[in-house]
């Protein structure tokens, strides 16, 4: 495996996660969709992300699951753009969460929509920013709602059996959104508690953040491929497990890129995890590899929201000192070399290749 | 038509409500659900408000009308805690947008979990209140994808069609989710904007923000009786309409309480819509009513998040003075009339006359 951009051939991959993101945009931008949200503030919001520029990893590995397994990848378009949506909405209300400013070189949409109600309404600052969060929060919430309805599209226009998707339905709803709430609620609550923490709840809390959506998404397009919901089914399983794990080593990569990536190539500021105290996979093996010192100077950056680019550097550079950026690589490598053993049980085709780079992807991505 | 409580029999019409929600309670409350919210915070605000004494009033429409077209009301019971978990989520939601602090006499889940991260983390008063909104808004999402698991039980676990539910679901999320986002992203847009808007442009928001759901509740319940989801049945119209109006009679009936209600009987501040500045009907008519120094003094207390309780008190008696309260409520009434007509479409049985007097009750209530 490869640990740099440039010695695979990701522009295969990224060619092929391109078309299937515009062939995703053509159906939801459809007229019926477009004009049932209003009023227009809710409309923009309810897209803003889709159009900024997003790779749209998710469906991706949905089609290519499905193909991977004999079916037709179009067949799987809706539950691919049900989980894309479904994944939108998760955004645009973790941004208000974790007060995030700019993502993907965009204002996040609470931020939007507190500049519009200062121009557009002419509302002082307090009465803007709440205005901005509500519309996040109504758009995040009928941004759900379309994803419910985009799963029931595969069957109501596009005859996948009702039984399969009431199945992936009950799956995501009773399963994948309690997860997901779970860790997403975990992270808030061990901000600032670092040191009170292990590696393994860490990592519990990235496989319920968002391991256990990439899971989903392989599975529901193994569902549409084999027109059968059982999870049991060994293909099935092994999809769902490669697609959880790739999503724990993309949250690492995640986290790392936070800290050692470009501010411009990842269109947000660089140490935002590390102003809001987030305890990451990182920060927990830099505090224990530390000595006095150097832990003093860690936790006094730790949570200070108004941390200076300089404090932030001089944190990065500890963390590459002290090793922990190589060692978070490592545990993301090996994620994703366990992810491509289960992938290694599928029939050799030119989807189970591309599925091999997209997991290669996720680690060697530079944003 | 009765115009107070005590002149219909609302005790027997209460005891039938009570009942359902008994029955509701008994299975939200089973293990299965209970064991899927996490962490401890995110179950105790996911079932907060529902045992919090509200009448489910949603729900007892889905089992009544069940009933009224000779279905098993059972049968109906996931359908109707599905339309009560969502109505709840965006209660959950809603109170965060509006700044309440109390439902039914409690906090409301955003306040109730501001104070909680003070006194069990010790977190200052500006990190307390962002994770009271974090937690109220994760716990809003989640009842979201609760709403709808429970809407797939009644399928998977009660055998309802698969072809039914998956259209009554396809309702829920493309029409009746983005009306009420709708309805409700137009009330904050409306606010402090009485005098530019007219009496259609607000009964229009009250049935996205109300109507619309109260419809689907009643649709429902009929949908399951005829084993049917065909919108198209003169019976099944008749009763969406019947709901449709009363919600909107509901709506206005809570306006009227907002001014004139008592605020140990209705759980919370008497004024809040006239301290939020919202545009309600008894505004706009007062405002239309009103000479200019009358028109002043609305003006002046309108979207004034400080007034005093003597100032509340003088709005509501110069809107009584007015006749704006006694205009409200003649409008109600005409709503209930008129849903009572679609109403006597259907047999006459027991469940036609508790249906009756469950529209009435919603118009003659006190809080």
């Amino acid at each position: 495996m490869a640990d740099a951009t440039g010695e695979l051939p990701f522009d295969e991959l990224l060619d092929a996660v391109d078309s299937r993101k515009r062939i995703l945009l053509d159906y939801l931008l459809k007229e019926r969709f477009v004009q049932r949200f209003r009023p227009g503030h809710i409309r923009e919001a309810a897209y803003s992300y889709l159009m900024g520029g997003g790779k749209s990893l998710r469906p991706a590995v949905t089609m290519l699951a499905c193909g991977a397994l004999g079916g037709d990848e179009l067949q799987a378009l809706p539950v691919a753009a049900a989980i894309e949506i479904y994944h939108t909405w998760t955004l645009v209300h973790d941004d208000v969460i974790d007060r995030d400013d700019t993502r993907r070189g965009q204002p996040t949409v609470h931020r939007d929509f507190t500049r519009r109600a200062a121009e557009e309404f002419g509302w002082a600052t307090v009465e803007a920013e709440h205005y901005g969060m509500t519309i996040a929060m109504l758009a995040g919430d009928v941004q759900q709602s379309w994803a419910w309805s985009l799963l029931f599209e595969a069957h109501l226009e596009r005859g996948l059996s009702a039984e399969i998707v009431l199945r992936l339905a009950q799956e995501l709803a009773s399963e994948v959104t309690p997860l997901l709430v779970e860790g997403e609620a975990l992270d808030v609550q061990y901000s600032g508690r670092a040191r009170q923490l292990d590696e393994e709840l860490v990592l519990d809390m990235l496989w319920k953040k968002t391991g256990a959506l990439y899971e989903f998404a392989g599975r529901a397009g193994a569902a549409v491929a084999l027109n059968d919901a059982d999870a049991n089914r060994p293909e099935v399983q092994a999809i769902a497990r490669f697609g959880s794990l790739c999503g724990i080593a993309f949250q690492i990569q995640d986290d790392i890129l936070g800290i050692i990536g470009d501010a411009g190539q990842l269109g947000k500021p660089v140490g935002s995890d590390i102003r809001e105290g987030k305890s990451t996979l990182l920060m927990l093996k830099a505090l224990e590899r530390a000595d006095g010192r150097q832990r003093e100077q860690l936790l006094r950056t730790l949570g200070d929201a108004a941390a200076s680019a300089d404090d932030i550097a001089s944190v990065s550079a500890l963390m590459r000192e002290l090793g922990v950026i190589r060692y978070a690589q490592n545990i993301s490598h090996r994620y994703v070399n366990e992810a491509l053993a289960h992938l290694n049980m599928l029939p050799d085709n030119d989807y189970r290749r591309l599925l091999t780079l997209w997991a290669e992807y996720l680690i060697a991505r530079e944003f």
